[in-house]
């Protein structure tokens, strides 16, 4: 209710303030039996990280997973998973001069409202350090739903696009940059460009493109829990991220529904995916794809005029180590994301047929 | 878990198949004491229902509601408010060419997947008919948020568009024509299209704009149930609808953060609102807008090839009664969705801090 | 969260007041594909119906349900079933000498205190006639957990007690008299002392004994959502009930671990069966059996002293036709709790392991 | 879902398995600005923990509890309240002789069947260690609920039974004996016999009593989630409890209405209390009080038979340091489970009416 849980079959609860003691969260309801490799669990921590290149934060912070409940001889067992990560690089300096005034577009001036005060160090809850938690439980969903490929890519930095649809793209080259565009060339134009913006201390927005293949029909429940809707509230509910659309999605409101129905071949699979996977709310085994808008990170560092808790005028400047674009380091929240859906209905979808039989 | 519920505290859950006996649905957690104006009820659902102009569909349904619990002498009990509206026009007969085939861009085919077999009266429980029963429940969640104001309008159809900034408009113009566009001259342009558009037995997309007024500082929760992802959500869960943005969407991410933050006067309010009234997923007290995208409806009145339950090739036309353009009768849908989730955080709210007090 | 949802995953909803127009529900989450019969949905009713026999309020009601959707050509369709009961026999004036004083031991205070106001008419929301809808939803539940047998009976009245184990009853005796007492000749004695308590004007407390058979292994959850503790809440929310024990309940507080423990048979089953078909909250595979406590109903036909909502003293006397015993009607609404239960467990419990499998 | 968390408001989620690496928990919904007194939790933690006096445990573990998140500056900041406890004694080579075996009347055998394989250290998830997590919360909720006074205490060891309405007992001598009993005399007598009964190898059931004065009126919702009903849950959800009663329980089905009645003083408060201060589900403002019945511990050091995973018998012997009796060490246990129900249900009724306000 509190909205730190997320899922309702599959279910992560998250803690933790950016600069507390640590974060961490508990994965609830993932079945026994998935055997779970735990470097492939660290590797996806490790491309959310800070530091990791030259277009991101330069935090440096090993973002160690700690297990510590509900893994047992490499295998889950059905009871919670308990994991913490613990927070090695605060410097609580570094915000100091954010205790008493409000950052333009963050969250200081909401949560003094919401809650009467706050944890002025960092962002608290609100800063995306939290999505280290989902990261952890993303991971473990994908070993989870093996047979489903979750591939998450940058497809615009400001006005900087990949005009090229991903059928037509290798998205094993999402890695092969830091921008994790899968079009080098774009890719290395965009990275020239993050590091302009850093340069001039300011930031900009970008595009993820998420893609879901081999998602097995019947996933996503009519009516309110649509499989695209909890996609969108999940996407939605990512630091920074203004705008999902699926499928055709804002630019399929110009088409004719002659022209945007999708024709179905004699397998049911159809011609055409204008529906981006999901007809009426549940998958039609068709690829799923969406795109995830993200705003310009707020922190910038120039001088700013804001207020203080009195409402007066304070004129302050961004400190610290923040990322120029966010979205680098967004892909692998995008997939985790993703991936804490999909695992959450294919539980759900063992329970809606009286004869339900998994397929071998 | 089934999908047919929304919200938490403010919990609505609906019933009905578009050719059953009745739809209809049960509202749990509306506070006791709200008086209810029945009529306005009922004009809500007189916004949405078939027949109301020339360009939506020429089905006749009266929608009347029959409210069975939680209502006496005039207000809420506290208890569930229990409701049915009786399907009076299904005319079985239309639908009997959909039996045993699969109509394109439909629920048809994934439902027959996922359940084994499926009620094949009209589009059964995936059809828009279920949105009435969540008008109703809109209708008294707008009565319970007396004081917070709700306009969702039509800005596009098709590629006509509507490029005037939502503060310019007069929101009391929304009703003055059948489009629900509150510029009159953008309004008949966007009829005469919708017209051509049904003659030639096809449908078109568009797009409605929804903005809340008076909001409440603070409603909202942190992490993963942010107020734009919950609307996200609810937006998405309404049939036909591709993507949804809110504050500067899609287009900020071509902004800067030095452009895009939003600067505070003296009294926390800000002097721009990128952030469409929503920081960290926490209202602050700005308008909130958002934008959301409908397809074409798939239902055209055109031959086309489809396949039968064994994958054969059939060839079959549309038939029945349907709408060529889906926004205007949406208006209401989206606003009533708007209302449900703002009810649910304005009670979320009341338990977040030790000396809650509600304003008097 | 208002309570009036029972169930996750197989979840029923209720409304409706006793003297307003209509009682109903909704049951989400029945998986597509039961066959339901419903003439045995309306025999359930009919034993828990007012007018029944002798020794049971003389109302008359005929509590027709009607569905409203969810079921199509005989079968569950995976989609919501809602249904009502309307209420034909209400006779408000009975109820008017209680609008502005309180009668003891019922929920009158409490609901003018909690909600500012109450519909006063009989006892609104908190009389057991919610319950019949609860007698529908567990009708269907049965009808899906087929395999499993509930069987509820009356073990004591007041003082007097069948001091048989339920293993030596002939539970096909149950409905073999009105009391639902499977011994007859402790059965007819009960019978004529209710008769004796309703001629006083008086009323008599009771237990009901519940056995369910043939369930298997693995339902329920551990630590909190273990499957006695959702049994106890389940019964513990029906009306006038006080108390509830499993297995070796009360008593086995008195024996030693020696004597408690059952020792297993080598195929898995025990000797014994103290555990009452439950350990550690998972159902074991042997009888699940419990005991439930109902107090004395609180509406008796003799003049008392209360007070009015001006804390005056008033003499009043209760009207209308109650029972004078709740447990004969209570029968049918214990197996009706009991298979909901059952049943949500059974769907909850396919999604725990990685390779589920239901048994052919 | 999975049965790990507990409560919708104020909702505590735990993970952990007694021989792991720690177990813990996430409070969310605790209010914000809740000052923390932190001796005092970890003083709730000393009354459980193993090895504090001569009848219980002898086990040493310090139950240190290590919160990370969500209190700052000495007050709950409104985000969840992440904590761990290490386990440091876990001696898992105690445990070997289980690996393969079934202990009687222990989860071992339902745990097998239900994930197909176990955490075989220990109970794993279903040892009563993970009431400390329960602890944890439960102290934080008193002191939310600083205004309601809750006292639970040992009423019966075996059939050594304390005869004195709770009401004669002075309760601040609860922690005057190991025993937790408020009157003296039978404390020792119920001290020795739980001497004796160690010193057999074997153990001994019990029952707890708890009382909750000054409670506001009107906490609990009615139909399904009656606070008797959720206290019943929560007390049956503690390990080895096999029952519960409330109020006048088993013993008032012997009362006749016009005995059991509880008749109205003028200012709302009852002359008797046979209803244990809950009326139709709703708490009227008196004493809530209630008896809790536990099982004596399985875990006996005696040989006994049992059988190994293929059903060969084996002969074997309880090894380890367990509890003769568990009753002294779950009377902080039922007080926490009370608090964590009515601090749920105090933030839930804040939202039930339109004018809701609570009290200065």
């Amino acid at each position: 209710m509190a909205g730190n849980s997320f899922g309702n079959l599959f279910r992560l609860t998250t803690f933790g303030e950016s600069h507390g003691v640590a974060i961490g969260g508990v994965l609830d309801g993932c079945p026994s039996g998935v055997e779970i490799d735990l470097d492939a669990v660290q590797k996806e921590m490790d491309r959310r990280k800070p530091g990791q290149s030259a277009i991101v934060t330069q935090r440096k912070e090993p973002d160690t997973v700690e297990f510590l409940s509900g893994i047992f001889e490499g295998r889950t067992t059905g009871t919670p998973i308990g994991f913490v990560i613990r927070n090695t690089n605060q410097k609580s300096r570094d915000y100091s001069h954010i205790k008493d005034s409000y950052r333009p577009s963050h969250a200081d001036y909401v949560y003094d409202q919401k809650y009467g005060f706050r944890d002025y160090r960092g962002g608290g809850r609100s800063s995306a350090r939290e999505t280290a938690s989902r990261v952890v439980a993303g991971a473990i969903a994908k070993q989870f739903l093996s047979q489903i490929k979750i591939n998450a890519f940058v497809s615009q930095v400001g006005k900087m696009k990949m005009d090229v649809p991903y059928q037509k793209l290798d998205l094993s080259m999402i890695e092969s940059n830091p921008v994790r565009c899968p079009h080098p060339e774009t890719a290395a134009k965009m990275e020239d460009y993050i590091k302009k913006i850093r340069k001039e201390g300011d930031t900009i927005g970008g595009i993820i493109t998420c893609v879901a293949r081999q998602v097995p029909i019947g996933l996503g429940e009519p009516v309110f829990d649509k499989l695209h809707a909890e996609l969108g509230k999940a996407m939605l509910s990512i630091n920074a991220v203004k705008g999902f659309e699926y499928g055709s999605g804002f630019k399929g409101i110009q088409m004719k529904g002659s022209e945007h129905n999708d024709q179905f071949n004699s397998d049911g699979s159809t011609k055409t995916n204008f529906s981006g996977g999901v007809q009426g709310g549940i998958s039609n085994g068709m690829d799923i794809y969406f795109n995830v808008a993200f705003k310009p990170v707020a922190t910038i560092i120039q001088p700013y005029e804001t207020i203080d808790k009195d409402g007066n005028k304070v004129t302050t400047k961004g400190k610290g180590r923040h990322d120029p674009c966010v979205v680098p380091r967004a892909v692998p929240i995008v997939e985790a994301m993703t991936a804490l859906v999909l695992a959450d209905y294919t539980l759900l979808n063992r329970t809606i047929r009286l004869d339900y039989r998994p397929k071998s």
